[in-house]
């Protein structure tokens, strides 16, 4: 059995000047900025984006967070953040995240791919809970049927 | 006549390492937000903390800015913000502001001084307009006549 | 007689959740780095990156800022910096930048343009001085005449 | 056996304008510049000052974080910091770190304490490697043996 859609999501992005700090490096807060811009784009992707998740009232704060750091990325350098679902129920959802550098000739549009590719920089996840604008645990299967259909098929293949 | 308050306020900050960049100083667009909290700062010792204003329905967002960069600031150093109301109305406020280097030994506590002191780095000034939630211009006079009242006090001396 | 290439160049992104702040809107400080992008973006184009001219010992500080707020960019817009060379010496160079929001309709990838276009949200200029390391002043006619050459085409047409 | 040194290090701030996000809390990566600032302070109050470390080129990158968020933080709250070495070698550095939120009235000055007290907002750690400036890994207890003692004293106590 094959799947119908690759797993990761991919999205470009070059390393700001302001991103950097005095060791000449990202400043290590920064990836984790692009973490969320991966998951954004995960969500705009899957068909409903962010912006109106908020605006029908559902927002997914981070509860959890954890991240490795291999190799620094330098101003300037080309950037693919990977992104995945790596579990989802009615109340949260847990992404999966890789910051990997590539190489200017390599640069591919955004989109699904199979396999991460490209140097390993930072690894890590993130836990989100539904919650609604009073900062209440929200069941988004019941709230938004139709979000929770998208994060299932993103999900699809993904062990438990 | 001597004025009964001086007309400068100070608040003294660390420079944090992620407000570096690779050039080994402060990043430009930080000074401006240390503009900010010079302002917030002086809002708060007139006695009406911009959190209230905030609750009350009243933003004063940033129309105007103009800044000069002498020299820059670098990790770990002691900054004061030198902050005051270089003009207002019943629709804007206009604030200017001083970034200044200090040495360890002479730190003192904030307040409000006559004359900035420290090696000037950056100088500049902003300018204010009120508004309401609907960022529909207001007039704080007659929506605010407290904090007007305060902006007054603040603003005493200064020639319009 | 008319010039061979238009002055504008331009350069697209999205706002960034980080980037907002609680008035809901783009936190100020945040455009003077889309400036920067904007100055980035078009030195590349020109063909030589700023990483490039550090590798070389040329830093590019700013010095001086102005920029006026006309409204505010907001969550997920799609935003055009356009950036132009406004004047320049063997000393230093001027950027003239505005902040536009696109629809998402309207979107073409960057590139030089006869005339900004799109709904103007901030406008603004930076003076910037070429220095050594030690940020001591350097003629970069002298220090890297084919990257004042780049300076010549690119400013062409500018009244001096 | 009692010990001469309290474990936890507490720092102050409030929180800025800047550090909000459109959910009317501070941004999440941001309590990742918090806990850094932290590390600094505690550095700082035993007697080397990280720009001290890195003048002497001794670099301290983090290479592992994670973090729970339990409650957010709002603008112009009162935070404070908790920090401790929670275990090093002569490569390695790992701390713990806690923001909490502090009522007005209980605002006292920075320094050592026995037990985190206040609202536990978010807590988490960050394991660091000590490096030179080509990011080779070297021997802390080799190459400075004053600050490897001053961490032994900071340690003190700790189960390891």
């Amino acid at each position: 059995m094959t799947e119908q859609h690759p797993r990761w999501f991919t999205h470009r992005l070059r390393v700001r000047y302001q991103e950097t700090d005095q060791m000449s490096v990202v400043y290590h807060a920064n990836y984790l900025n692009w973490f969320e811009l991966g998951r954004t784009e995960l969500i705009r992707e899957l068909g409903l984006p962010y912006r109106e998740l908020e605006a029908r009232g559902l927002l997914l704060p981070v509860v959890e967070l954890e991240s490795k750091f291999k190799a620094p990325a330098r101003y300037d350098d080309l950037i693919v953040i990977w992104t995945r679902v790596a579990e989802f129920s009615s109340l949260m959802v847990r992404f999966e995240s890789q910051i990997r550098r590539e190489s200017e000739t390599d640069a591919e549009p955004s989109g699904f791919a199979d396999k991460p590719e490209g140097e390993l920089l930072v690894s890590g996840g993130t836990k989100h809970i539904w919650v609604n604008r009073d900062w209440k645990p929200v069941r988004v299967s019941k709230e938004a049927p139709d979000l929770y259909a998208l994060l299932e098929q993103a999900g699809r293949g993904v062990p438990s």
